[in-house]
């Protein structure tokens, strides 16, 4: 592990995105995306990545200077063309659309096509949640799950996120992938050498393993809770990409496999209104009695704490905050030099 | 296993729903959601239950003559009151309404309080398909499921279902409770002796356990996926209760086995105009490529078809439809006697 001061990771974000093409108000935008995940804990989806996506704008599969277009709009929707800009930066427009346009209406989607990923979905749902929203965010990706009765990569991971305020800053939010676990598991039970359970990946038969070394090439990941989580994936790729113009299925590419092909992914963002539907003051007491009844719930044994959703990622950027210190793992440390050198953009650890 | 045909049970439901007080558009309305239910052959959530909501009519529960009122509404969103009318009654109301809502601005939420058990929540989801719209639906419901970390049972199986039109007059749809697995399946486990997976039940401790005799008393089910089907869960609990105004968790009763007390479940309806986003031909087309590449994907050993979501469910609906008869099994049977000796309503099996 090393560290790093937020202000200076921050920093050298900005730059090394200004310094790829990417005007100073979408650099800003794409920090704030990357960093915030990261001090929520899921440093999967945050800085980390930024190396590639640089090398993905080099290679021509991300235009930098791109910027979103709204290709047609009403009341209570919109359709955004990413025009291969960002992803984050598409995503955060199409959000920001979703809540104005909510905030109008009561509820508003926003379908958005020619993107890119977008990082972790939860940060889109969370700004709604930090205007007083319910915000739920989807998106499309490259094929990765085995369906039910197949036997190879058919469909995404497709995440899916949503945010709910609590009234005091904080929300309830959700933010997971369709697969039962994540690719980076099966990675993490390869490096140990461990068996994994059965339910986890199916082999190059599509039958049940549970040998983690046949993934990526001879195995592919099970959705969550079977038919159950390849219904949720097909609810995503119908929102965020058959009625958005987006790759379906196929036609997404991993955006990171595959540097210079446009991604092509599609993302859906929903806001919804709560002030429309009840007083804001009651909207938090209710919720808040739902928050307390399932935390106050009986503990199993062993277990000493019943966490909400979103609960342990808001802790951890709490502490984050307060610290203005980021820990990170030797592997993020090692893509920060490696942009670093790609750059010739300087960063300092602690 | 015994036959009826389906215009017999029409007529029978009816006519016990009119006898019971309700009004004769009511009793049509009621009708149509658990026969499609039961064509559908999810026959758990169809006529089986008829008996059931006519005793909590007359104990009180129900309140057979009750209408839904609009308590408020906006362009795209509306809170309607259940005023402890049947819960099909409520629930195709607010369809409706979403429907049109969104028919003018692209997107629409209904939400529905003082309301009881809906039946099954792809009905409605599918009255949006059937229209050229995109239906998504939730209820929540009484407590059975221990969420993650706790021991005992804390929010309900939260039904959520979807549908999306085909353009062929079927849909791809998806109808699934957030258990791992339903109640009925532990129910089977017992009754064929077999122990099961340790992902389906937590114990009175909180502890994972394969023995399916300790349900329901000494065991909760878990949740989908684990901490995903928990928030999943609570995506449901906030759009269906807490954002409008039903029971939240434990405030909801057992609708079958607390006959007397309303059981105070909410529900929520979203319907997003398709047509809006793209021509409708387009994303018929683009819908239909994708249900293509899912069924043509390379097949697991041993499977010879990969289904889309609520394709079986169409395949038995047609056949219903064709043969003009249901095959009830010997349970269902059973309920329609005692209905039938209940209400004096005769029922004549082929």
């Amino acid at each position: 592990m090393q560290k790093v001061n937020v202000d200076e990771l921050k920093r050298f974000c900005a730059n090394a995105l200004v310094n790829a093409g990417v005007s100073e108000k979408n650099a800003e935008t794409t920090v704030d995306v990357l960093i915030t995940t990261d001090m929520f804990g899921v440093m999967t989806h945050g800085t980390k990545n930024l190396h590639q996506y640089i090398l993905k704008m080099q290679a021509g599969g991300l235009d930098a200077k791109a910027e979103p277009t709204v290709e047609a709009e009403g009341p209570a929707w919109g359709v955004v063309n990413g025009n291969k800009a960002v992803g984050m930066v598409s995503a955060c427009k199409a959000m920001h659309m979703a809540i104005q346009k909510a905030k109008e209406v009561g509820i508003a989607y926003v379908g958005v096509k020619n993107s890119c990923h977008f990082g972790a979905a939860g940060y889109y749902s969370n700004l709604a949640a930090s205007e007083g929203l319910i915000g739920i965010v989807m998106s499309n990706a490259d094929p990765v799950i085995a369906v039910p009765n197949g036997k190879t990569k058919a469909i995404g991971t497709n995440p899916f996120s949503f945010a709910a305020p609590l009234g005091d800053g904080k929300s309830i939010f959700l933010d997971i992938a369709l697969s039962n676990v994540a690719a980076l598991k099966v990675i993490m039970a390869q490096e140990k050498g461990l068996d994994i359970p059965d339910t986890w990946l199916v082999d190059e038969e599509g039958l049940p393993t549970t040998d983690a070394y046949k993934f990526p090439k001879n195995a592919s990941l099970q959705p969550m809770a079977a038919h159950k989580g390849y219904g949720f994936a097909v609810l995503v790729e119908l929102l965020a990409s058959v009625m958005t113009g987006a790759g379906i299925l196929s036609e997404i590419t991993s955006w990171n496999l595959d540097l210079s092909a446009p991604n092509n992914a599609g993302h859906a963002f929903i806001a919804v209104d709560i002030s429309k539907m009840m007083p804001m003051d009651l909207f938090v007491s209710r919720i808040n009695q739902m928050a307390n009844e399932l935390r106050n719930a009986p503990k199993a044994k062993g277990a000493d704490r019943i966490f909400l959703p979103g609960e342990m990622e808001w802790e951890k950027r709490a502490a984050a905050e307060q610290s203005g210190v980021l820990e990170v793992t030797d592997a993020m440390a090692e893509e920060y030099k490696k942009l670093s050198e790609l750059t010739g953009i300087e960063i300092k650890f602690i």
